[in-house]
């Protein structure tokens, strides 16, 4: 697969006038290798880099600690290790570019990923280079999905799926928020994720929340209960959100309910090669207001290697849609600090339409947990 | 808690001639306003700033979405929110230095948190302002702990011991890694854990990575099991690794984890107040290599809000040990793809010497999970 994509990339390079790619960020490291290392993520300083260049053979930069993993994980062959405490891996790079003939060249970076200590040891590293910010072209590549790409989003977004499923026909009246996310994650990793990156429980006054983690409040009679499922397989995202009752739902909140279910109906038949999120947006946003229920400032995004990419559908950028995109819709209502329902699904554009890849679940009734 | 912290972080100002702290990092904002921000780790955009000026009401500068959840969790009770979309949060954060009358001031930023858009765009919403990095600052103000993060660590440290010796007496031979990491991950959550940030399970020749999450690998006899609980609990890391075997382990690795074991007492044993990190390091660099174990780059590291810290205990940097600091003592033995032992402690420096947070564990023994 890894090939496939250096081929992209080469193509936008060429297309750009770029000499190369510096990739630094963990989605378009894991997209260019196939690798996420470890503590990227937690150990700010530990960069890994990728360099792409238009001609020879891409090299990836990592810390000494992790070069026994990433030599045998990377699609990339060409593992350049840097000692934690003595080197500096962005000056590792100016060399690297320097060694490849390309210390005067047209170089892409990720303004939004490179710090400014980086950007500054890089300049100095290479005083004649170019630096060009290259973040929108790597997020135009990411946006059309490779059927590999595809397969991992459809064996996740099922896998959350199920795992929502499965936790609400198991949890109990009196057990937390997180004893529910605990069914969550034992029945994602069940069903082939790897891990929640941030999963969200929310009971009761919690369910109002964007993004609440699980707490060990308890649910209780009456509670609106929302959970998010999003983890990673594979690196793949997964972003599923389900709602249930615990015994009886207010009439306002059945009634903020069927009315998301309407939105997603609307939405759903909406999908098709060239439509435009804008004007899918718009059509939600009226709805929304129709109903009464409170503005949201999108009703889906893109999926990938990150949670949110483009294409949004939202008021603010207008996207014909495309064969391989894969998207999230997402109608919902939240009350912070009284209730929230929310109904997330994912799905894939294709030739003429969508497949729906959450399709085990029927949304016609808010599910209910016995009291 | 945060009132005592901004007023340390008020001090370092004053001593440094700043005008004001703009904090951007995730462990820094967790530091001044005691809250982490669900989706400021994955969703890149989604900038989180705290301003604190030398004088006047500290402010945090978070997405909308996200608002009710900061309004609700943050010490910090002035809130700004900005929309994703349409408002840039470098902006707004211009703007708000420049309603503080600081548009003309020393800021300290921080180098290796700010992306190069993010400064980018500071610099021209603040031209006269003198910006000035202070990441080191903010490592030396974390370093040493007030008596509510001790308690916190304390908590988690002990959380995370408890839940590798639980997941030891519970696994069985023919269990997946993944099927091991949901035991110790139930046990951490039980005792007080929140998540498992980057949860290191290895099984056999997989014992041997630095930091290999779980895979559908099986626990074999003759497998060497080497766990690392790293998660967090209220914000605050643990960081405690353990090893097991199954069944028999062969001389070779007996003697090495022999040594492990020599090498933790004699380390131990030169915590104190005044003991100096690269003194401590070189000592074990000798046993090290008296014993023919494979060298490894440090002895331990401090531990906060972030996994690794200031002071690390190795060859490149020399602090003096100060009562309040909470570290790590982790002497291991790599052989990559093969196997790998590792016994890792937490302790806090005391006024005498050090509490010894990770106690409830006999250490003399490799520990045997039957075949």
């Amino acid at each position: 697969m890894s090939a496939e994509i250096i081929e992209k990339q080469r193509a936008a390079l060429r297309q750009r006038g770029l000499d190369a790619l510096v990739i630094a960020s963990p989605e378009n490291i894991a997209y260019t290798a196939d690798v996420v290392v470890p503590s990227q993520a937690i150990v700010r300083h530990r960069l890994v880099l990728c360099l792409v260049p238009q001609e020879g053979a891409p090299e990836i930069i990592v810390v000494n600690i992790e070069e026994s993993f990433v030599q045998e994980n990377s699609t990339i062959e060409r593992v350049i290790a840097y000692n934690e405490f003595t080197e500096d891996p962005i000056q590792v790079l100016a060399e690297r570019i320097q060694a490849a003939g390309l210390g005067r060249g047209r170089i892409g970076i990720e303004h939004t990923a490179l710090s400014i200590k980086s950007y500054e040891t890089l300049r100095k590293g290479l005083p004649q280079a170019t630096l060009v910010p290259i973040d929108n072209l790597l997020h135009e590549l990411r946006m059309i999905k490779t059927p590999s790409e595809l397969e991992k989003l459809r064996q996740m977004g099922k896998a959350a799926e199920r795992a929502a499923r499965s936790a609400f026909e198991h949890v109990r009246v009196g057990m937390t928020e997180i004893e529910l996310g605990q069914l969550i994650t034992e029945a994602y990793l069940a069903n082939g994720g790897d891990r929640l990156t941030m999963l969200v429980v929310g009971a009761g006054e919690r369910s109002g929340f964007a993004n609440a983690a699980p707490t060990r409040r308890q649910l209780r009679h009456g509670d609106i209960v929302r959970v998010d499922v999003i983890g990673t397989g594979d690196n793949y995202y997964s972003d599923v959100a389900r709602t249930a009752v615990i015994g009886r739902a207010t009439d306002e909140q059945l009634r903020a309910w069927s009315h998301l279910v309407e939105a997603r109906k609307v939405a759903l038949a909406a999908l098709r090669p060239g439509a435009s999120t804008r004007a899918m947006y718009q059509r939600y946003a009226e709805q929304m207001e129709r109903w009464n229920l409170p503005p949201i400032k999108f009703l889906g995004h893109g999926l990938g290697l990150t949670l949110h990419e483009e294409p949004y559908i939202g008021p603010y950028t207008d996207i014909q849609l495309r064969p391989g995109m894969v998207m999230c819709i997402e109608p919902l209502c939240w009350y912070p600090e009284h209730w929230g329902v929310q109904l997330e699904d994912e799905v894939i554009l294709t030739g003429d339409g969508y497949e729906l890849i959450t399709d085990q679940y029927d949304e016609s009734e808010l599910y209910v947990i016995p009291a």
